[in-house]
Protein backbone atom coordinates (compact mmCIF):
# COMPACT_ATOMS: atom_id res chain seq x y z
CA UNK A 1 0.00 0.00 0.00
CA UNK A 2 1.47 3.37 -1.04
CA UNK A 3 0.95 7.12 0.09
CA UNK A 4 -1.71 9.04 -2.01
CA UNK A 5 -0.01 10.73 -4.72
CA UNK A 6 -1.32 13.57 -7.14
CA UNK A 7 -1.07 15.38 -10.21
CA UNK A 8 -3.27 17.72 -11.85
CA UNK A 9 -5.19 17.45 -15.17
CA UNK A 10 -6.68 20.52 -16.58
CA UNK A 11 -10.04 19.23 -18.53
CA UNK A 12 -9.44 19.59 -22.33
CA UNK A 13 -12.31 21.02 -24.75
CA UNK A 14 -11.99 17.27 -26.75
CA UNK A 15 -12.51 15.17 -23.14
CA UNK A 16 -15.91 17.02 -22.78
CA UNK A 17 -19.51 16.05 -24.78
CA UNK A 18 -22.66 17.12 -25.49
CA UNK A 19 -24.05 17.22 -22.35
CA UNK A 20 -20.95 19.97 -21.51
CA UNK A 21 -18.71 17.40 -19.07
CA UNK A 22 -15.95 15.70 -18.54
CA UNK A 23 -17.13 12.44 -21.01
CA UNK A 24 -17.21 9.34 -18.22
CA UNK A 25 -14.45 7.63 -20.44
CA UNK A 26 -11.71 10.16 -19.46
CA UNK A 27 -11.61 9.31 -16.26
CA UNK A 28 -10.11 6.40 -16.88
CA UNK A 29 -7.35 8.21 -19.11
CA UNK A 30 -7.49 10.30 -16.45
CA UNK A 31 -6.47 7.43 -13.77
CA UNK A 32 -3.74 6.08 -15.99
CA UNK A 33 -2.05 9.33 -16.47
CA UNK A 34 -2.00 9.19 -12.76
CA UNK A 35 -1.03 5.82 -12.72
CA UNK A 36 2.46 6.51 -14.66
CA UNK A 37 2.87 9.41 -12.26
CA UNK A 38 2.85 7.41 -9.35
CA UNK A 39 4.88 4.38 -10.59
CA UNK A 40 7.74 7.31 -11.43
CA UNK A 41 7.07 8.73 -8.20
CA UNK A 42 7.43 5.33 -6.34
CA UNK A 43 11.21 4.74 -8.54
CA UNK A 44 10.20 2.87 -11.13
CA UNK A 45 9.16 4.10 -14.93
CA UNK A 46 6.66 2.43 -16.81
CA UNK A 47 8.00 2.94 -20.07
CA UNK A 48 11.19 1.10 -19.10
CA UNK A 49 9.83 -1.93 -17.94
CA UNK A 50 8.04 -2.13 -21.15
CA UNK A 51 11.01 -2.21 -22.59
CA UNK A 52 12.71 -4.82 -20.32
CA UNK A 53 9.55 -6.97 -21.92
CA UNK A 54 6.99 -6.99 -19.14
CA UNK A 55 3.55 -5.35 -19.20
CA UNK A 56 1.02 -3.98 -16.73
CA UNK A 57 -2.31 -4.86 -18.20
CA UNK A 58 -5.63 -3.92 -17.43
CA UNK A 59 -7.80 -6.87 -15.70
CA UNK A 60 -11.09 -4.51 -13.99
CA UNK A 61 -12.25 -1.25 -13.73
CA UNK A 62 -14.40 0.47 -11.50
CA UNK A 63 -15.51 4.13 -11.76
CA UNK A 64 -17.96 6.28 -9.64
CA UNK A 65 -19.45 9.75 -11.03
CA UNK A 66 -19.96 12.09 -8.31
CA UNK A 67 -20.18 15.31 -9.77
CA UNK A 68 -19.71 16.27 -13.50
CA UNK A 69 -16.50 18.30 -14.32
CA UNK A 70 -16.37 20.83 -17.52
CA UNK A 71 -13.72 22.27 -19.84
CA UNK A 72 -10.97 24.27 -18.47
CA UNK A 73 -11.55 22.81 -14.91
CA UNK A 74 -7.90 22.15 -13.28
CA UNK A 75 -8.23 18.83 -11.64
CA UNK A 76 -6.49 17.21 -8.97
CA UNK A 77 -6.34 13.04 -9.14
CA UNK A 78 -4.97 11.36 -6.83
CA UNK A 79 -3.55 7.53 -6.78
CA UNK A 80 -2.46 5.21 -4.55
CA UNK A 81 -1.73 1.37 -5.08
CA UNK A 82 -4.47 -0.12 -2.47
CA UNK A 83 -3.04 -3.86 -2.70
CA UNK A 84 0.13 -6.06 -4.43
CA UNK A 85 -0.64 -9.47 -4.11
CA UNK A 86 0.38 -12.50 -6.40
CA UNK A 87 -0.02 -11.67 -9.96
CA UNK A 88 -2.17 -8.63 -8.84
CA UNK A 89 -1.69 -4.75 -8.61
CA UNK A 90 -4.50 -2.67 -7.40
CA UNK A 91 -5.23 1.49 -6.93
CA UNK A 92 -7.55 3.26 -6.02
CA UNK A 93 -7.76 7.02 -7.58
CA UNK A 94 -10.00 9.95 -6.42
CA UNK A 95 -10.80 13.12 -8.44
CA UNK A 96 -11.61 15.87 -7.04
CA UNK A 97 -12.00 19.30 -8.19
CA UNK A 98 -11.48 21.97 -4.84
CA UNK A 99 -13.77 20.46 -2.07
CA UNK A 100 -15.66 18.81 -4.39
CA UNK A 101 -15.91 15.60 -5.19
CA UNK A 102 -15.49 14.38 -9.08
CA UNK A 103 -15.43 10.53 -8.80
CA UNK A 104 -13.61 7.89 -7.63
CA UNK A 105 -12.24 4.43 -9.06
CA UNK A 106 -10.61 1.63 -8.69
CA UNK A 107 -8.53 -1.36 -10.94
CA UNK A 108 -6.62 -4.46 -11.11
CA UNK A 109 -3.90 -5.21 -13.50
CA UNK A 110 -1.90 -7.86 -14.10
CA UNK A 111 1.93 -8.24 -14.92
CA UNK A 112 2.44 -10.46 -18.06
CA UNK A 113 5.62 -10.95 -20.35
CA UNK A 114 5.45 -10.38 -24.22
CA UNK A 115 4.55 -13.76 -24.61
CA UNK A 116 1.32 -13.53 -22.37
CA UNK A 117 2.79 -15.65 -19.73
CA UNK A 118 1.74 -14.04 -16.09
CA UNK A 119 4.20 -12.77 -13.70
CA UNK A 120 3.93 -12.78 -9.59
CA UNK A 121 4.16 -8.93 -8.95
CA UNK A 122 7.28 -7.67 -6.56
CA UNK A 123 8.32 -4.32 -5.80
CA UNK A 124 11.82 -5.50 -7.84
CA UNK A 125 10.05 -6.73 -11.09
CA UNK A 126 7.98 -3.48 -10.99
CA UNK A 127 10.91 -0.74 -9.51
CA UNK A 128 14.31 -2.45 -10.03
CA UNK A 129 15.18 -1.54 -13.79
CA UNK A 130 18.20 -4.18 -13.79
CA UNK A 131 15.78 -6.90 -12.32
CA UNK A 132 14.66 -9.67 -14.66
CA UNK A 133 12.63 -12.23 -13.19
CA UNK A 134 13.32 -16.13 -13.67
CA UNK A 135 11.31 -16.67 -16.79
CA UNK A 136 11.01 -20.46 -15.46
CA UNK A 137 9.14 -19.96 -12.43
CA UNK B 1 -35.24 -6.64 -17.81
CA UNK B 2 -35.05 -6.41 -21.77
CA UNK B 3 -33.46 -8.95 -24.20
CA UNK B 4 -29.63 -9.19 -25.06
CA UNK B 5 -29.95 -6.64 -28.17
CA UNK B 6 -26.48 -6.91 -30.04
CA UNK B 7 -24.35 -4.53 -32.82
CA UNK B 8 -20.96 -5.09 -34.54
CA UNK B 9 -18.23 -3.03 -33.70
CA UNK B 10 -15.02 -2.77 -35.94
CA UNK B 11 -12.03 -1.64 -33.91
CA UNK B 12 -10.53 1.38 -35.17
CA UNK B 13 -6.65 1.94 -35.38
CA UNK B 14 -6.82 4.98 -33.43
CA UNK B 15 -8.47 2.99 -30.91
CA UNK B 16 -5.68 0.52 -30.44
CA UNK B 17 -2.24 1.29 -27.70
CA UNK B 18 1.04 0.59 -27.84
CA UNK B 19 0.40 -2.65 -26.52
CA UNK B 20 -1.26 -3.39 -29.78
CA UNK B 21 -4.41 -3.82 -28.25
CA UNK B 22 -7.76 -1.76 -27.68
CA UNK B 23 -7.72 0.34 -25.32
CA UNK B 24 -9.76 -0.14 -22.25
CA UNK B 25 -11.18 3.41 -22.15
CA UNK B 26 -13.06 2.19 -25.74
CA UNK B 27 -14.90 -0.06 -24.17
CA UNK B 28 -17.01 2.30 -22.45
CA UNK B 29 -17.21 3.87 -25.70
CA UNK B 30 -18.50 0.59 -27.25
CA UNK B 31 -20.71 -0.14 -24.21
CA UNK B 32 -22.53 3.45 -24.93
CA UNK B 33 -22.80 2.57 -28.60
CA UNK B 34 -24.52 0.21 -28.19
CA UNK B 35 -27.08 0.91 -25.66
CA UNK B 36 -27.89 4.36 -28.15
CA UNK B 37 -28.71 1.49 -30.09
CA UNK B 38 -30.76 -0.64 -27.62
CA UNK B 39 -32.28 2.37 -26.67
CA UNK B 40 -33.57 2.53 -29.83
CA UNK B 41 -34.34 -1.07 -30.44
CA UNK B 42 -37.12 -0.34 -27.35
CA UNK B 43 -38.27 2.33 -29.46
CA UNK B 44 -37.02 5.07 -27.83
CA UNK B 45 -34.21 7.65 -29.03
CA UNK B 46 -31.85 9.24 -26.49
CA UNK B 47 -31.09 12.32 -28.93
CA UNK B 48 -34.78 12.86 -28.39
CA UNK B 49 -35.02 12.59 -24.73
CA UNK B 50 -32.28 14.90 -24.74
CA UNK B 51 -34.36 17.78 -26.86
CA UNK B 52 -36.96 16.89 -24.33
CA UNK B 53 -34.57 18.27 -21.56
CA UNK B 54 -33.89 14.65 -19.82
CA UNK B 55 -30.49 13.28 -19.81
CA UNK B 56 -29.13 9.81 -18.42
CA UNK B 57 -25.77 10.78 -16.58
CA UNK B 58 -23.52 7.98 -16.14
CA UNK B 59 -23.32 7.17 -12.22
CA UNK B 60 -21.04 3.75 -11.93
CA UNK B 61 -19.43 1.84 -14.39
CA UNK B 62 -17.50 -1.53 -14.36
CA UNK B 63 -15.59 -3.09 -17.17
CA UNK B 64 -13.42 -6.42 -16.81
CA UNK B 65 -11.06 -7.22 -19.21
CA UNK B 66 -11.19 -11.10 -20.16
CA UNK B 67 -8.62 -11.01 -23.46
CA UNK B 68 -7.30 -8.35 -25.47
CA UNK B 69 -9.26 -7.17 -29.19
CA UNK B 70 -7.01 -6.15 -32.00
CA UNK B 71 -6.82 -3.26 -34.47
CA UNK B 72 -9.68 -4.58 -37.31
CA UNK B 73 -11.52 -7.00 -34.97
CA UNK B 74 -15.07 -7.11 -35.27
CA UNK B 75 -16.60 -7.59 -32.05
CA UNK B 76 -19.75 -8.37 -31.13
CA UNK B 77 -21.02 -5.73 -28.58
CA UNK B 78 -23.91 -6.99 -26.72
CA UNK B 79 -26.54 -4.83 -24.26
CA UNK B 80 -29.38 -5.58 -21.88
CA UNK B 81 -31.62 -3.74 -19.50
CA UNK B 82 -30.42 -5.29 -15.97
CA UNK B 83 -32.43 -3.37 -13.89
CA UNK B 84 -35.06 -0.01 -13.97
CA UNK B 85 -35.69 1.35 -10.40
CA UNK B 86 -36.35 4.01 -9.14
CA UNK B 87 -34.08 6.72 -10.75
CA UNK B 88 -31.41 4.23 -11.98
CA UNK B 89 -31.29 2.36 -15.08
CA UNK B 90 -29.06 -0.74 -15.32
CA UNK B 91 -27.40 -2.50 -18.24
CA UNK B 92 -24.92 -4.99 -18.93
CA UNK B 93 -22.65 -5.70 -21.51
CA UNK B 94 -20.51 -8.35 -23.01
CA UNK B 95 -17.89 -8.13 -25.73
CA UNK B 96 -16.76 -11.22 -27.67
CA UNK B 97 -14.86 -12.24 -31.26
CA UNK B 98 -16.62 -14.81 -32.08
CA UNK B 99 -16.51 -17.46 -29.26
CA UNK B 100 -13.59 -15.47 -27.53
CA UNK B 101 -15.17 -13.29 -24.66
CA UNK B 102 -13.45 -9.99 -24.29
CA UNK B 103 -15.04 -8.18 -21.81
CA UNK B 104 -18.06 -7.69 -19.25
CA UNK B 105 -19.30 -4.72 -18.02
CA UNK B 106 -21.99 -2.77 -15.98
CA UNK B 107 -23.50 1.00 -15.88
CA UNK B 108 -26.01 2.61 -13.89
CA UNK B 109 -27.12 5.45 -15.11
CA UNK B 110 -29.76 7.99 -13.45
CA UNK B 111 -32.58 10.66 -15.15
CA UNK B 112 -31.53 14.38 -14.27
CA UNK B 113 -32.86 17.10 -16.46
CA UNK B 114 -31.27 20.48 -17.37
CA UNK B 115 -31.67 21.91 -13.65
CA UNK B 116 -29.77 18.50 -12.57
CA UNK B 117 -32.97 17.70 -10.87
CA UNK B 118 -33.13 13.51 -10.58
CA UNK B 119 -35.93 12.05 -12.44
CA UNK B 120 -37.71 8.47 -11.66
CA UNK B 121 -37.06 6.25 -14.29
CA UNK B 122 -39.94 5.14 -16.41
CA UNK B 123 -40.49 3.50 -19.72
CA UNK B 124 -42.69 6.19 -20.41
CA UNK B 125 -39.94 8.94 -19.77
CA UNK B 126 -37.65 6.65 -21.92
CA UNK B 127 -39.50 5.70 -24.67
CA UNK B 128 -42.80 7.67 -25.31
CA UNK B 129 -41.62 10.55 -27.21
CA UNK B 130 -44.98 13.00 -26.07
CA UNK B 131 -44.36 11.93 -22.67
CA UNK B 132 -43.38 14.90 -20.07
CA UNK B 133 -43.52 13.92 -16.46
CA UNK B 134 -45.14 16.37 -13.63
CA UNK B 135 -42.26 18.45 -12.91
CA UNK B 136 -43.53 18.92 -9.53
CA UNK B 137 -42.79 15.64 -8.49
CA UNK C 1 -6.23 7.20 -58.34
CA UNK C 2 -8.98 4.98 -57.52
CA UNK C 3 -13.04 5.35 -57.29
CA UNK C 4 -14.59 6.95 -54.58
CA UNK C 5 -15.48 4.15 -51.35
CA UNK C 6 -18.29 4.83 -49.44
CA UNK C 7 -19.25 3.81 -45.85
CA UNK C 8 -21.79 4.79 -43.18
CA UNK C 9 -20.34 6.17 -39.64
CA UNK C 10 -22.69 7.06 -36.85
CA UNK C 11 -21.61 9.50 -34.30
CA UNK C 12 -20.96 8.53 -30.85
CA UNK C 13 -21.78 10.60 -27.71
CA UNK C 14 -18.07 10.63 -26.70
CA UNK C 15 -17.12 11.71 -30.37
CA UNK C 16 -19.44 15.18 -29.16
CA UNK C 17 -17.95 17.98 -27.25
CA UNK C 18 -19.66 20.52 -25.49
CA UNK C 19 -20.68 22.79 -28.14
CA UNK C 20 -23.13 19.52 -28.89
CA UNK C 21 -20.98 18.71 -32.46
CA UNK C 22 -18.74 16.20 -33.61
CA UNK C 23 -15.23 17.28 -32.62
CA UNK C 24 -13.15 17.96 -35.37
CA UNK C 25 -10.31 15.33 -34.13
CA UNK C 26 -12.73 12.73 -34.76
CA UNK C 27 -12.64 13.58 -38.82
CA UNK C 28 -9.17 12.10 -38.93
CA UNK C 29 -10.05 8.87 -36.71
CA UNK C 30 -13.19 8.92 -39.74
CA UNK C 31 -11.13 9.64 -42.24
CA UNK C 32 -9.05 6.28 -41.00
CA UNK C 33 -11.89 4.23 -40.84
CA UNK C 34 -12.96 4.53 -44.01
CA UNK C 35 -9.28 4.59 -45.60
CA UNK C 36 -9.23 0.61 -43.78
CA UNK C 37 -12.38 -0.18 -45.91
CA UNK C 38 -11.31 1.42 -49.16
CA UNK C 39 -7.90 -1.11 -48.64
CA UNK C 40 -9.86 -3.90 -48.04
CA UNK C 41 -11.69 -2.94 -50.95
CA UNK C 42 -9.05 -2.76 -53.35
CA UNK C 43 -7.78 -6.26 -52.61
CA UNK C 44 -5.51 -5.79 -49.63
CA UNK C 45 -5.69 -5.49 -45.68
CA UNK C 46 -4.09 -2.94 -43.83
CA UNK C 47 -3.26 -5.54 -40.92
CA UNK C 48 -1.31 -7.86 -42.89
CA UNK C 49 0.62 -5.48 -44.30
CA UNK C 50 2.14 -4.76 -40.53
CA UNK C 51 2.21 -8.68 -39.73
CA UNK C 52 4.89 -8.03 -43.43
CA UNK C 53 6.82 -6.21 -41.75
CA UNK C 54 5.35 -2.66 -43.18
CA UNK C 55 3.53 0.52 -41.73
CA UNK C 56 1.82 3.36 -43.06
CA UNK C 57 2.71 6.37 -41.70
CA UNK C 58 0.95 9.94 -41.89
CA UNK C 59 3.08 12.44 -43.24
CA UNK C 60 0.13 15.26 -43.54
CA UNK C 61 -3.39 16.00 -42.77
CA UNK C 62 -5.64 18.53 -43.93
CA UNK C 63 -9.20 19.05 -42.88
CA UNK C 64 -11.89 21.71 -43.97
CA UNK C 65 -14.69 21.57 -41.67
CA UNK C 66 -17.70 22.70 -42.91
CA UNK C 67 -21.16 22.13 -41.14
CA UNK C 68 -21.17 20.55 -37.61
CA UNK C 69 -22.63 16.75 -37.39
CA UNK C 70 -24.04 15.97 -34.03
CA UNK C 71 -24.46 12.61 -31.89
CA UNK C 72 -26.24 10.00 -33.89
CA UNK C 73 -26.22 11.30 -36.96
CA UNK C 74 -25.62 8.70 -39.41
CA UNK C 75 -22.76 10.34 -41.81
CA UNK C 76 -21.21 8.64 -45.18
CA UNK C 77 -17.45 9.04 -45.44
CA UNK C 78 -16.14 9.07 -48.95
CA UNK C 79 -12.67 8.37 -49.57
CA UNK C 80 -10.14 7.55 -52.96
CA UNK C 81 -6.67 7.15 -53.53
CA UNK C 82 -6.10 9.97 -55.78
CA UNK C 83 -1.96 9.80 -55.77
CA UNK C 84 0.61 7.58 -55.63
CA UNK C 85 3.97 8.16 -56.31
CA UNK C 86 7.30 6.70 -55.29
CA UNK C 87 6.83 7.16 -51.53
CA UNK C 88 3.46 8.78 -50.97
CA UNK C 89 0.36 7.42 -50.93
CA UNK C 90 -2.65 10.55 -51.06
CA UNK C 91 -6.84 10.29 -50.14
CA UNK C 92 -9.09 11.88 -50.88
CA UNK C 93 -12.06 12.33 -48.37
CA UNK C 94 -15.60 13.84 -48.29
CA UNK C 95 -17.80 13.43 -45.13
CA UNK C 96 -22.04 14.28 -45.72
CA UNK C 97 -25.39 13.85 -43.73
CA UNK C 98 -27.53 13.50 -46.93
CA UNK C 99 -27.02 16.37 -49.30
CA UNK C 100 -25.46 18.27 -46.25
CA UNK C 101 -21.17 18.43 -46.63
CA UNK C 102 -19.89 18.16 -43.71
CA UNK C 103 -16.31 18.25 -44.43
CA UNK C 104 -13.89 17.71 -47.18
CA UNK C 105 -9.97 16.20 -46.19
CA UNK C 106 -6.81 15.01 -47.78
CA UNK C 107 -4.22 12.87 -46.44
CA UNK C 108 -0.32 11.51 -47.44
CA UNK C 109 0.80 8.38 -46.37
CA UNK C 110 4.23 7.01 -46.57
CA UNK C 111 5.31 3.56 -46.57
CA UNK C 112 8.06 2.51 -43.79
CA UNK C 113 9.21 -0.87 -42.13
CA UNK C 114 10.36 -1.74 -38.72
CA UNK C 115 13.71 -0.12 -39.33
CA UNK C 116 11.79 3.05 -39.78
CA UNK C 117 13.43 2.71 -43.70
CA UNK C 118 11.12 4.17 -46.80
CA UNK C 119 9.39 1.90 -49.29
CA UNK C 120 8.50 2.90 -52.69
CA UNK C 121 4.41 2.36 -52.49
CA UNK C 122 3.44 0.10 -55.53
CA UNK C 123 0.02 -2.00 -55.79
CA UNK C 124 2.50 -5.17 -55.21
CA UNK C 125 3.71 -4.12 -52.22
CA UNK C 126 0.08 -2.72 -50.85
CA UNK C 127 -1.94 -5.39 -52.09
CA UNK C 128 -0.40 -8.74 -52.61
CA UNK C 129 -0.22 -10.12 -49.58
CA UNK C 130 3.04 -12.49 -50.60
CA UNK C 131 5.00 -9.79 -51.74
CA UNK C 132 7.92 -8.61 -50.46
CA UNK C 133 10.10 -6.06 -51.77
CA UNK C 134 13.49 -6.20 -52.39
CA UNK C 135 15.45 -4.79 -49.11
CA UNK C 136 18.22 -4.06 -50.44
CA UNK C 137 16.59 -1.47 -52.74
CA UNK D 1 0.43 38.75 -34.66
CA UNK D 2 1.09 37.06 -31.17
CA UNK D 3 4.48 35.90 -29.92
CA UNK D 4 4.85 32.14 -29.31
CA UNK D 5 3.51 30.88 -26.51
CA UNK D 6 4.73 27.33 -24.85
CA UNK D 7 3.30 24.62 -22.78
CA UNK D 8 4.49 21.45 -22.30
CA UNK D 9 1.93 17.99 -22.82
CA UNK D 10 3.18 14.72 -21.95
CA UNK D 11 1.86 11.45 -24.22
CA UNK D 12 -0.39 9.25 -22.17
CA UNK D 13 -0.84 5.51 -22.56
CA UNK D 14 -3.98 5.94 -24.20
CA UNK D 15 -2.94 8.44 -26.95
CA UNK D 16 -0.55 6.03 -28.71
CA UNK D 17 -1.42 3.26 -30.95
CA UNK D 18 -0.43 0.37 -32.57
CA UNK D 19 2.64 0.91 -34.19
CA UNK D 20 3.21 2.20 -30.55
CA UNK D 21 3.80 6.33 -31.09
CA UNK D 22 1.19 9.07 -30.40
CA UNK D 23 -1.37 8.90 -32.97
CA UNK D 24 -1.75 11.93 -35.07
CA UNK D 25 -5.56 12.61 -34.32
CA UNK D 26 -4.30 13.82 -31.24
CA UNK D 27 -1.94 16.34 -32.27
CA UNK D 28 -5.33 18.42 -33.23
CA UNK D 29 -5.80 17.90 -29.39
CA UNK D 30 -2.81 18.91 -28.20
CA UNK D 31 -2.94 22.42 -30.60
CA UNK D 32 -6.68 23.62 -28.96
CA UNK D 33 -4.94 22.66 -25.57
CA UNK D 34 -2.18 25.25 -26.22
CA UNK D 35 -4.26 27.64 -27.84
CA UNK D 36 -6.68 27.59 -24.89
CA UNK D 37 -3.19 28.64 -23.18
CA UNK D 38 -2.68 31.13 -25.04
CA UNK D 39 -5.99 32.74 -25.14
CA UNK D 40 -5.62 33.20 -21.32
CA UNK D 41 -1.88 34.42 -21.80
CA UNK D 42 -3.16 36.97 -24.17
CA UNK D 43 -5.97 38.35 -21.19
CA UNK D 44 -8.71 36.11 -22.40
CA UNK D 45 -10.38 33.00 -21.05
CA UNK D 46 -11.97 30.71 -23.87
CA UNK D 47 -14.92 29.14 -21.15
CA UNK D 48 -16.17 32.35 -20.67
CA UNK D 49 -16.31 33.61 -23.82
CA UNK D 50 -17.88 30.77 -24.52
CA UNK D 51 -20.36 31.79 -21.39
CA UNK D 52 -20.98 35.31 -23.19
CA UNK D 53 -22.65 33.38 -26.15
CA UNK D 54 -19.95 33.36 -28.82
CA UNK D 55 -18.14 29.98 -29.88
CA UNK D 56 -14.66 29.86 -31.75
CA UNK D 57 -15.90 26.96 -34.47
CA UNK D 58 -12.48 25.22 -36.72
CA UNK D 59 -12.81 26.09 -40.50
CA UNK D 60 -9.91 24.16 -41.20
CA UNK D 61 -6.82 22.07 -39.75
CA UNK D 62 -3.53 21.30 -41.32
CA UNK D 63 -0.81 18.99 -39.59
CA UNK D 64 2.54 17.67 -40.73
CA UNK D 65 3.97 14.83 -39.01
CA UNK D 66 7.98 14.91 -39.06
CA UNK D 67 9.12 12.42 -36.35
CA UNK D 68 7.05 9.87 -34.21
CA UNK D 69 6.38 11.22 -30.70
CA UNK D 70 5.76 8.11 -27.88
CA UNK D 71 4.22 7.28 -24.84
CA UNK D 72 5.72 9.06 -21.45
CA UNK D 73 7.44 11.88 -24.10
CA UNK D 74 7.64 15.14 -22.89
CA UNK D 75 7.11 17.27 -25.61
CA UNK D 76 6.64 21.31 -26.21
CA UNK D 77 3.72 22.79 -27.85
CA UNK D 78 3.94 25.78 -29.61
CA UNK D 79 1.76 28.29 -30.66
CA UNK D 80 1.17 31.70 -31.75
CA UNK D 81 -1.93 33.81 -33.18
CA UNK D 82 -0.54 33.95 -37.02
CA UNK D 83 -3.66 36.06 -38.67
CA UNK D 84 -6.74 38.01 -37.34
CA UNK D 85 -8.91 39.02 -40.27
CA UNK D 86 -12.48 39.44 -40.58
CA UNK D 87 -14.00 36.29 -39.07
CA UNK D 88 -11.17 34.54 -39.14
CA UNK D 89 -8.44 33.97 -36.39
CA UNK D 90 -5.16 31.70 -37.96
CA UNK D 91 -2.85 29.74 -35.34
CA UNK D 92 0.18 28.36 -36.03
CA UNK D 93 1.79 25.19 -33.87
CA UNK D 94 4.93 23.43 -33.42
CA UNK D 95 5.74 20.69 -31.36
CA UNK D 96 9.04 19.69 -30.32
CA UNK D 97 10.83 17.13 -28.24
CA UNK D 98 14.05 18.69 -27.05
CA UNK D 99 15.58 19.81 -30.66
CA UNK D 100 13.47 16.83 -32.41
CA UNK D 101 11.07 18.54 -34.60
CA UNK D 102 7.69 16.15 -34.22
CA UNK D 103 4.98 18.25 -36.14
CA UNK D 104 3.97 21.42 -37.21
CA UNK D 105 0.28 22.51 -37.69
CA UNK D 106 -2.26 25.57 -39.31
CA UNK D 107 -5.64 26.03 -37.92
CA UNK D 108 -8.35 29.13 -38.78
CA UNK D 109 -11.23 29.47 -36.40
CA UNK D 110 -14.22 31.21 -36.77
CA UNK D 111 -16.12 32.97 -34.52
CA UNK D 112 -20.26 32.40 -34.44
CA UNK D 113 -22.62 33.18 -31.67
CA UNK D 114 -25.30 30.53 -30.48
CA UNK D 115 -27.86 31.12 -33.14
CA UNK D 116 -24.22 30.47 -35.69
CA UNK D 117 -23.86 33.79 -37.40
CA UNK D 118 -20.44 35.10 -37.98
CA UNK D 119 -19.21 37.64 -35.65
CA UNK D 120 -16.26 39.38 -37.04
CA UNK D 121 -13.19 38.75 -34.96
CA UNK D 122 -11.34 41.30 -32.93
CA UNK D 123 -9.44 41.47 -29.73
CA UNK D 124 -12.26 43.39 -27.86
CA UNK D 125 -14.58 40.51 -28.81
CA UNK D 126 -11.75 37.57 -27.60
CA UNK D 127 -10.07 38.82 -24.56
CA UNK D 128 -12.71 41.75 -23.06
CA UNK D 129 -14.71 39.85 -21.09
CA UNK D 130 -17.57 42.77 -20.85
CA UNK D 131 -17.49 43.73 -24.60
CA UNK D 132 -20.40 42.50 -26.41
CA UNK D 133 -20.39 43.54 -29.98
CA UNK D 134 -23.69 45.02 -31.82
CA UNK D 135 -25.74 41.52 -32.52
CA UNK D 136 -27.14 44.57 -35.40
CA UNK D 137 -24.28 44.61 -37.24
Amino acid sequence: MSEWFEMEIRVRYCETDAMGVLHHMNYLAYFEAARTELFRDLGGNYRALEERGFYLVIVKSECNYKKPAHYDDVLTVRVRVSRMSGAKLEHDYEITRGETLIGTGHTILACVDKSGNIHRMSEELLYNENYLPNRES
